[in-house]
């Protein structure tokens, strides 16, 4: 375990305690490496920097997945994330918002949809 | 003049005093509803918004422009627009690191280098 | 309510009149502008404009977003719609075929099976 | 010469009387059979098709290469096809500025600037 | 039945032998010629071509696929499809990992993921 | 200099000797990370692997640039790096031209663009 593995499982696991072991278990037996690569290079080295605060990474973050349009899961992890780590719900729908004028309404309402699921998982919105 | 273009006109003056006006003028024989539409969604509602500072909104805007990596005008015109309103050369630099982690490596150098283009034009940073 | 959201509510409602109500109450208690956004500037402003007659504005949508790959919902929704205001099947099909040329194979055929799932709920095909 | 090559071919030309030479001669030393399937596959069989229309072809072109937004050599030949074949400006500037809300308003404005590229050397609009 | 389809139908039963069967009825009551073009461009014109081998033309597929993100159907097949003509789970999983530099950390681990489901269906990996 | 950093430096020089000089130079006034991100994850980790040789997973990248289609600059350092460690011409403008079936015809004409740019400027081909 290298000193970069270690710092950025505790930054993983800041933005959600079950997000490592999730990571490392799935794929453990096919490709442990991009568990490892993951926790190492975004978390170890990336997210570790200064210059810009753990919240308003999380915002640049989501407005990028919202934007590519491809990849949910990881949007609903990072939006998880970010109200772990103190963001609004009000900051995270006006990133979402705000990307329909950027990437086009049909990407700002799939991922406004990703965050209605999470926040009703939540009990932030109810049904 | 709806007051929804007043607003969004005084807006998109603030990120750079010369952008509606080249706006206008470049489409103004072609399609000048695009130039009005423009500064009406984007700037007059959208950018007009409670819930989010200006400064994280221009960031979220450069982390999905570096993202999706086939706006460079737009990237650049946000990156000038976000100094101009105080974000500083270092929150930009950090915003379109991170994204070799969201978007991949040429993403992020692409970004980089319409900062730098920027930054040069700026005198920010010299040759 | 607006002029340009009422009438992009007829516009949305002309494509299913079913399509405003469930935009309305999906996004109400997370985020209500975004539905207010999306009937009044797609609906509200664009959709209502002269120069393109409406079933080729459906098709152009069919063709963009069968191009982009990762908006399925929207496709879904546009095929319905399409077909609602008189583009026969022969025409989606066609435009969602000629994407395999602009945005490769696997665009064609995803986008294919969107429309399959939506000829097959109206019975314009069967199992 | 197959049959799809000599139909792909007068197709082709149709479009753009010089385009095929252009193609064909461009490719030659490097990979002389992307321009013959080019020629087969895309205007041989695709455009050859019963339907839909050339010029509604065209606008789904259009409409697909500009929510892309990263084949500006081949949105500028579309346009040009197209007023070929018989589409107003006005249609083409129609179908790029719907593209805002599919594929946001930097997709739009990017796609708008190389139609006025073409607008331009056709003096359909003057500087 | 042209050549060119016999061949395409040969060579798509190299990579899975019920794949063109599929296809077939998939679309047959749809767009059959949307099966036809599949079977008779890419399988009989572009896999047949000399001058690199059918393993590394897949494993150039399942990078494409990975990076685009949007087409995972068709990453499933042509994993398999890999699986099938000899390419090793090792091999397979290195390109998709690598796509982590070009594509993005969230586009490798959706690959990652579709192989996954892939491996354990073939029992390469268990639960 | 951590060992990441120095095999990293090796690997890139092995693709071109120049790269690691122009990447540093270039970036050494305004992020100089982004340059020592860049030689320690894709060619210190990444590319040192086993299990895929070198020319593979060159080939590999390109597919996927090629596919991306918004990274002409990496596409036309990859093509020249493939060729020094020993990819065949044909090889690469085989891979390009597959990316037709995958990514669309705009897409592999552009990256055959970039190919021919590169072999014209290595006496590959001549004009």
């Amino acid at each position: 375990m290298t000193e970069r593995y270690t710092k950025g499982l505790n930054k993983l696991n800041e933005l959600d305690s079950n997000a490592a072991e999730g990571l490392i278990n799935s794929f453990k037996d096919i490709c442990p490496d991009l568990a490892k690569y993951t926790i190492e290079y975004p978390f170890g080295d990336v997210l570790q920097r200064d210059g810009l605060d753990f919240k308003t990474r999380e915002l640049a973050t989501i407005a990028a997945l919202t934007a590519m349009g491809n990849c949910q899961p990881q949007l609903n992890g990072h939006i998880n994330g970010a109200l772990n780590i103190g963001c609004t719900p009000k900051e995270i729908t006006e990133v979402i918002l705000q990307m329909s004028v950027y990437a086009g309404f049909p990407a700002a309402l799939n991922g406004m949809n990703v965050a209605k699921e999470v926040f009703l998982s939540r009990d932030i919105i109810s049904e």
